[in-house]
């Protein structure tokens, strides 16, 4: 974890502060603090998953220190729906202070509290919905119906003596919405009206010409697949997409087939949805995997995670012949969903894995089995038409999402200088709608592995990639400070490196030689005879093998 | 290296024996082996890039053993162009006997010459063209004209005794090709009427319904973009992408800019393409890199490598402002390539790090500026209808390809049971128009790392992959076999583990105390001991850390 971080300068009373802590730049750990009257609220709290320069991490948090001295000044924190990345990170959170007010939707925060079950705590929350206003502080908060890949998602307008700012969360305007639920433009008309001073859109999918298409499009893709398979049916999508699931619910009601739902957060978060009555289940439709097992090939849907090929997950272990459905010829797989940038490889491997045992792959590539969750370009026009936002700090994107978000803005007549296009930590000040960048917070990755929070380091991370290109080398001496002369070794050690460990004997006459000279030289410290023996190795590895291995020495006065 | 492995039994005189031993499964490393009457035809011998599990191993070639016996029966290896999936592995085979014969055209030959003169390999070779034929023992070859995304590339008809087979190598059907090479499908008329015994096509695209788009097409749009441009244009695409690079020229004069190459192998290439005729330089419109700095901003286009994203490229370097080209605002960046799968992190975070800095980048996401290299579905349909064969063999792609490929052979009337989809090594042996798989060889992946070739095992690779994810924690310790006694340590290191290494401090007497115990139990070997120093720490690290990094223990007796 950094070092405190301090706010810059003190903040004039009447003074909206805006921080994003995460989102800018990336595509996860949504966090925006919001600071006012010595107040502070939060919207959004998740996670973010690691790249391949990132090996080892579980999940990467936004960087808390800002808050670190200011928890009890927390109001509360603002979930617009109940992604990871937009509610991962409120366990960590809460780890600081137990008893910060969690506000959400119904759904978003049962998918929160089940989390948060996991991790022993109990939260406070206020459950809101789409309509409902409340007064936190400084903080009036209205709550604005939008639709996402998630039911039950919120925009919240914030109404304060500094301005009025509206913070879409993730977005999207399916005009036909499965559950009828649309993205509220009627509120946003009349926000608009009354003025938005600053306005921070979903960017995800800014620099994607056109719109989504409707959702409920995959129906009758996903009907027809199913009514073509001639043995089992398995559908991969997300754990969270109760639309995806209504969908594959209804085609094998129509195909006359039973789903068995398999992977413990695909059960978990179903049951909870159903519960709630998001999820509509058909009468008799669902069938515990067990039981699905007896009945006929052409009798069963399986409903599944994996779809980004996670290795330990449902469909990655099928395709291994891991998991006791076991696929074969005949089989049909759909992979209901996106491929996040990074997961190809994995993805095709899957693909691959179950092309082999002779399923039949359905995804994205060959058939409309998939939308995307996030609003395009030309329905952010419609919003910046509908809104004319004063201001507009574009969120949740990597920075050519940002910008290309920014560009729309302008095009809809936003002064280029009303644009923020910024970094993680950037202070925004917001005072009688004028907008200026007060700060930059230098922030960090908070790296989650295993049960450690924070003591994984980016060094640590760069010695992991040099262990992973090249492997190591840690030769063990005992010496005599005074002579230089090996008492103990050396005993050389390497893993991922070479198989033959016999390639060492020639270095280890040359280990003893160094030590002897650097003795001769006047060393004496341990120190500098590691030095010497990193030296020596470095030199022997790099000319005999042309390789670059981390090369650890240890040498201790015997 | 694995073992040498046999040939499963004994061929007959007049069988040709195929034995596909890279290229099956993957994209990459394609080389097949054709057996007649104890002499040995080859085709292409290509490399495969690794993939993000096979950290730090710089190629992967195709796995020798079958050959290592046969050497002398080797009558010549047919390149089928020039790309690195098909010659990489050159330098390597003719480790193994330098005088073996090289056989292809023209570009495909100076280009492989110019990759064995850094080897400092002088081959042996026989340029062909299309049209030609050459007998080379009991193989009548004929060379066949195809278009690819690298010219003068070459199918191969092999006539035997046996039979009759084409081999397309890397191929599509642009129909209006920059060179007017078209794909001769009278050549192909001619062969089918002939009759085909056995068909091996390019499996790349299969799974990509319609037709492959004109290169030609992306002409007008690079001309556009270029035209729009209002300071530096940089275009990244393949190095050996001559016909990319002809429309690259064409568009810069047509805009009245001057072109600089960058990149050592985009220089190379493009210098060899132009000596041979096949890449045409305006008059005057090359620039060297250095004086093209003193030109104007809207003056210039530098054409350079690099649109995979990796790290050391020029592009890559330009991103991180680590290049003598300073990007900034209002420079134009145009990615003419394909997104290899695997490479999309990488190639995003070049596209953020370049708009970061304010140029706009243009990519096949958001224009026509990419066609490929490879034949979709479509004309994969053709071939098969005009050619007729009997039997076909996919090769060049994923399980997921070579299956589509196949599905298009039976679509065309191809008996399934002459569609042979199978793994690198298997064995089809074919004789009187018939063909049947007669055995499967176990190959192995040969990784090139450094200067060492097939010493990095998949062990080693296992062990990068837990070093990346985990780190080690190494433990030394000398002790007194009779008491267990430590006399020196336990010295721990570890890296990738955590930064503060006075964690361990907790463990070290954990280590003494099970150290001692073991020798109450009658242990008395090093071995022993350090297995007791590896559950000590093993169980320590996963009930306080829940991880499990790689435990390196080192006992030594003192």
């Amino acid at each position: 974890m950094p070092d405190q971080i301090s706010i810059p300068k003190p903040l004039d009373a009447g003074t909206l502060r805006v921080i994003p802590i995460g989102g800018l730049g990336e595509i996860g750990r949504n966090m925006t603090l919001y600071e006012l009257d010595g107040k502070i609220l939060i919207v959004d709290c998740g996670v973010l998953f690691p790249e391949e320069h990132q090996p080892g991490v579980d999940l990467i948090l936004p960087d808390f220190s800002p808050l670190r001295d200011r928890l009890d000044d927390i109001l509360g924190v603002v979930l617009t729906h109940g992604h990871e990345d937009h509610i991962g990170a409120v366990p960590y959170l809460l780890r600081l202070k137990r008893d910060i007010p969690l506000i959400g939707s119904n759904l978003t925060l049962a998918l929160l509290e089940a989390k948060l079950k996991e991790h022993r705590i109990q939260p406070y929350t206020m459950t809101v919905k789409e309509g409902q206003r409340e007064q936190l502080g400084p903080f009036g908060l209205e709550f604005v119906a939008v639709n996402h890949s998630i039911p039950d998602a919120l925009a919240v307008a914030i109404e304060t003596s500094a301005g009025r700012v509206l913070h879409t969360g993730d977005f999207k305007m399916d005009q036909l919405p499965l559950d009828d639920r649309i993205t509220d433009l009627r509120a946003f008309a009349r926000l608009g009206e009354k003025g938005i001073d600053l306005f921070l859109p979903d960017s995800t999918n800014a620099d994607v010409p056109g719109f989504t298409a409707l959702e409920r499009d995959i129906g009758p893709v996903l009907e027809s697949v199913i009514a073509k398979a001639k043995r089992r049916v398995i559908v991969a999508s997300f754990s969270s997409h109760v639309h995806r699931v209504q969908q594959v619910l209804d085609a094998a009601v129509a195909n006359g087939r039973r789903v068995a739902l398999i992977g413990r957060s695909m059960v978990r978060n179903m049951g909870i949805a159903a519960e709630l009555g998001y999820l509509k289940v058909p009468e008799g439709v669902l069938i515990d995997a067990k039981k699905a097992a007896d009945l006929r090939d052409d009798q069963v849907v399986y409903m599944s995670t994996g779809s980004q090929g996670e290795p330990m997950a449902v469909l990655a272990r099928m395709a291994n012949l891991d998991h006791q459905i076991e696929i074969g010829e005949g089989d049909t797989v759909i992979l209901a969903s996106s491929l996040i940038p990074g997961n190809e490889n994995a993805v095709y491997r899957v693909i691959n894995g179950l092309t082999k045992l002779g399923a039949k792959v359905v995804h994205k590539a060959n058939a409309r089995v998939h939308v995307s969750g996030h609003a395009a370009a030309g329905e952010l026009l419609y919003c910046y038409n509908i809104l004319k936002p004063k201001n507009v700090l574009p969120v949740h994107g990597e920075w050519r999402h940002l910008q290309a978000n920014a560009a729309l803005a302008i095009d809809t007549g936003v002064d280029p200088r009303n644009t923020f296009v910024g970094e993680n930590g950037m202070v925004l000040d917001l005072r009688d709608g004028h907008a200026r960048v007060a700060g930059q917070l230098d922030l960090g990755y908070v790296y989650v592995d295993g049960s450690s929070v924070g003591s994984i380091t980016d060094a640590d991370l760069k010695d992991r990639r040099i262990l992973a290109e090249e492997g190591f080398i840690s030769i063990f001496v005992a010496v005599d400070a005074q002579t230089g002369r090996v008492i103990v070794g050396p005993e050389i050690q390497s893993r991922g490196f070479a198989e033959d460990e016999s390639v060492f004997d020639t270095v280890k006459p040359q280990v003893v030689k160094a030590l002897a000279e650097a003795a001769e030289n006047g060393v004496r410290d341990t120190h500098a005879f590691s030095q010497a023996v990193r030296r020596t190795v470095g030199r022997w590895v790099n000319t005999q093998h042309r390789r670059r291995p981390m090369i650890v020495p240890v040498v201790i006065e015997a």
